[in-house]
């Protein structure tokens, strides 16, 4: 296939699972890429620097932003969040789906850039089973799980944006479900043209009787 | 599920296999259920009313129009087609996903009347193959198959109203091609505001520590 990739944008409430999944996903599809955002976060226990994220100092992040090293950037909590620009161009011109999993600030501004990305928001099966994985997690305070969840309902508000709602409650049954509405998006009529047009002018030379 | 089921427009060029590909879909998938013409044409050899066609005269066809009991006809070739509409609405709200294999004029009226319909456009893997099935059912003159072959072109030429465009090179992969489209569009969010509006709901008593 020498088609382009899809840009494909992954949103969700802390705790809803999306990191696991998409691990799962790009583990088990040559098809799409993960793109790994820059950040001014601190790195958690065991996160690798170029792995899960790039960590920036905030003079390095801005710095990004001045040479328009950045597809999005939004900030969250105090922190910046960006997207780099170079390896998304590079992985959809080699026909992969990449994957942004970012906040839904930055989902609207890639909608509003690239009006084709697909803009998935992944949900637990419910609310009750959300704060649980919160809470089971074990690595942040309850206070922090309370800020979680106020910003959860925050972020529940942007969803209509999106394209897609992709419920994770079975891990494989999730990573399915993402790969065919992804399949799906590449049937669409806008993504066939040239195929279209191909056997439109091969029909007009046979009715022709040539 | 107590969802309504979705409209699915098939329509495609004659000899891309339609038929036969709807015949499977609803023979391997229970949630499928596929809407029945009306029409003036002639019955074909092995036709049998109330299967592939309610064969009608011109007369019946037109009282039918009057009674509005079609959601959209059209002429094609100097015979009317069209569909009625009491069954379509039963099994829509039975959850059934109904498929109208129709005319592109057909279509375009559905789509006008109901926005969430899912057009497909079926198309061969290529213009040869196409003429290759359409003279190899033997069953037409040549005259036939090349007007068909006009039509065909003419038919194209709204493709683009469509939403999806299927392959129809193996069986087997375009009935899973076309049930993976619907399973997608049924994670639409539109489609799952009640989903999303109890979670948020939940979200909302949990972060006030409810």
């Amino acid at each position: 296939m020498n088609k382009e990739g899809l840009l494909i944008v992954v949103s969700g409430f802390s705790g809803a699972g999306k990191g696991t999944v998409m691990k799962r996903l790009i583990e088990k599809y040559q098809s799409y890429a993960l793109s790994i955002s820059a950040t001014t976060r601190a790195p958690r226990e065991g996160e690798v620097n170029g792995r899960e994220y790039f960590f920036k100092t905030v003079e390095e992040f801005k710095e990004m932003i001045a040479r328009d090293e950045l597809i999005e950037y939004a900030q969250y909590v105090n922190n910046f969040y960006g997207t780099p620009k170079h390896y998304v161009e590079e992985q959809l011109k080699a026909g992969r789906n990449v994957i942004l999993e970012i906040e839904i600030q930055g989902a609207l501004k890639i909608k509003e850039k690239f009006p084709d990305a697909v803009l998935m928001f992944i949900v637990p099966p419910s609310a009750k089973v959300l704060k649980e994985r919160l809470i089971g997690r074990g690595t942040e305070s309850l206070d922090v799980v309370h800020a979680r969840l106020k910003r959860a309902v925050e972020e529940a508000e942007g969803v209509e944006a999106y394209d897609y709602v992709v419920v994770n409650d079975d891990l494989e049954t999730c990573v399915e479900d993402i790969n065919e509405i992804i399949l799906s998006e590449q049937k669409k009529v806008a993504k066939n043209l040239t195929l279209i047009n191909n056997i439109r002018d091969e029909l007009k030379c046979f009715s022709k009787g040539e």
